[in-house]
């Protein structure tokens, strides 16, 4: 509530809440207050068959959430013996003498089942009627952990018989609108699967959800309305079940056996750092060279001085980037991107002028982009636009 | 609600209204539904002086903010002429037809004041007695712009007479509790000015706010306490008046006419993109060599192959590395990261280890660092950890 972090938690289960066809209709967030987080979980109990909490579950004086729930719920609060013996143990093996008030992490609305920590502070899930109550610690990897091993089990059996199951395509270079326009005719004639999609930093993804007896049998609900809505997009669609245009292009690096290397201007290592964030990168990924300087430009990458003189920004550089990447790191792809981020104009060229390009197979590839909003939207259109033009490239689609 | 994006808008509103002193209590989230759209406002509108909307504000049949903002303030919605002129004008610029459904964007509720659009999507604020609800577009840029220009201004105004001025202190390195521990008797012992603070990725930001006649006073009132503060936190604390350690190493960087270049590992390029995160950065950053693979770190930035034998997780490549990068820059600071982000361990070293490097007037520097949580958390560990060596070393306070 003070700005100082996005509720990336709160994204994070709903994203995989979606993912088991699970309804997230209300996002609330109260600070470290008794009455108020008290109100949050009545109302919250009130409005749906299921609340997850996070935060609030360390051993300070302002943690509070424990309490908070067994108010909201009309219980008391015990002391869980498993935990007391638990945190006693984290304490010996640590060598450390255990102050009395961590105890209080053992603390659980009555009737509650434990979480065992993954870091230090528990979980726990509490049912009252049929409505269920789960705290999960803020610390987000603490939470994730928790979510996977332990929440999403537990929702999947509540939500009953049938089997939830959803698939993901993920559309580049069309927008949201035109997005809508070719496929608005299945999404309003479909029931189940369900179509939804978002957009988001040039990315739409359109998220097909059914609901049936078994797995097998969910798929092959899915699958055709999957087969049409790809024809439809065309090459805009990214083959495959990646979740991130990083992951997907990272899937056809691995399938080819090939290499990637970037050269990166106005996206300052945004590119590398997004090509990294997928686990197992290195299996691929070789390096980047981010010249910001127009010196490091021809220094570091060999770009011609007499290329360099006509501009920064321009189709020559893009390319010339793209094939210093591949050449020098030895790889099979090399993509750079180049432009001007904001927030004043650069070299002539206007916030927003962009050029991506791609070296692939001993060919030079490039593509103008138009990147709008601030410093930011700028940069992650070109890492978009660089990624897809290489993505391309791998599928054979460009 | 589908979690595919994080509520930055939230994060942003509610660091701003902190800065002017405004207590942010509520976070709601609600989905294009206009029941649930008209129990939010209505319910913010119970407990609070003033509520921000944000999103709902474009053309779309789902677009239904207006309706439900004049529905939880019992007015009617009516058209303004001024936004429909605005409207008209923009599509005559452009040289297209105007759909009709594009002046549904020029309905306001009854007594709203128009704030005229940055994007496409105007904003409105409108008042009942003495609350005020303002309505902004859910597109970051267009809703930063009209918070800074509009809000903000509106809402300092009817904070009443006196003046809210804020400051605030980074500290890295020393975690929130040892913070807290030093500071803890002055953050109970004020009132005006009042002393909040949080922490993230590493670092912790120490807000000093006080409410006086002027700017003058308030900052007279801030000084005492902002200096004992720092003489309690030492070289921990980051010199001036920074907003994040990156803008704080770019402006010590200014100060000195000194440029800076880095060679990174484990992060990717993320360590030059959080440098280049900060406008103007172009005018200290050179560039950065991200060295993925082991043979790159050699080939690229000459690492002797004799020091990458003895592992790629040591001071000795985390030197070279800095090294190379000032050198192949020709910048006068050189940053390194090398490390291990997981999920799984690599040669040898385990997830969460990290060296960091300063190259600086002709010296070497390292320090060991440990990364916990995941991938993303070990990551942005190391680039704080590179950043607060450059910038103790730029201060003089290593």
């Amino acid at each position: 509530l003070l700005g100082q972090i996005a509720n990336t938690n709160a994204q994070e289960i709903s994203e995989a809440l979606a993912d088991i066809g699970v309804d997230v209709l209300h996002h609330s967030v109260v600070g470290d207050n008794k009455e108020r987080v008290v109100a949050a979980v009545g109302r919250a109990l009130d409005r749906s068959d299921a609340v997850i909490v996070t935060g609030g579950l360390g051993p300070t004086p302002d943690d509070l959430t424990r309490e908070a729930v067994a108010e909201a719920l009309g219980v008391a609060v015990r002391r869980d013996e498993s935990l007391v013996a638990y945190i006693k143990e984290v304490f010996a093996r640590l060598g450390r003498d255990m102050p009395e008030s961590n105890l209080k992490q053992a603390d659980l609305p009555d009737g509650a089942v434990a979480i065992p920590p993954e870091g230090t502070a528990p979980g726990f899930h509490v049912q009252r009627d049929d409505k269920l109550v789960v705290c999960l610690p803020g610390v987000p990897w603490e939470m994730r952990a928790m979510l996977v091993k332990d929440v999403l089990p537990l929702l999947r059996e509540r939500a009953g018989e049938g089997m939830i199951v959803s698939r993901q395509v993920l559309v580049v270079g069309l927008g949201e609108s035109l997005t809508h326009d070719k496929i608005v005719d299945l999404v309003d004639a479909q029931t189940n699967p369900t179509i939804a999609y978002l957009a988001g930093k040039g990315v739409v993804r359109v998220r097909i959800t059914a609901k049936a007896s078994g797995e097998r049998e969910a798929l092959a609900m899915i699958e055709p309305i999957e087969s049409e809505i790809r024809s439809r997009l065309g090459s805009a669609a990214v083959r495959g079940t990646g979740r991130s245009l990083e992951e997907a292009v990272g899937s056809l690096l691995t399938e080819k056996a090939a290499s990637v290397a970037v050269a990166e201007s106005l996206t300052g290592g945004l590119l590398g750092a997004a090509i990294t964030s997928v686990p197992g990168a290195s299996r691929y990924f070789k390096g980047s060279l981010v010249l910001y300087s127009t010196d490091s430009k021809s220094a570091i990458a060999g770009v011609d001085q007499e290329i360099l003189m006509a501009g920064t920004v321009t189709q020559d550089v893009a390319i010339a980037l793209a094939r210093a990447a591949a050449e020098r790191f030895r790889a099979n792809l090399g993509l750079a991107t180049t432009g001007v981020a904001g927030p004043a104009e650069h070299g002539g060229e206007a916030v927003g002028a962009i050029w991506v390009a791609a070296f692939f197979a001993g060919q030079g590839y490039a593509r103008k982009v138009r990147g709008d909003g601030d410093r930011e939207s700028v940069r992650a259109i070109a890492v978009t636009a660089a990624l897809d033009l290489g993505r391309r490239l791998l599928e054979g689609t460009l």
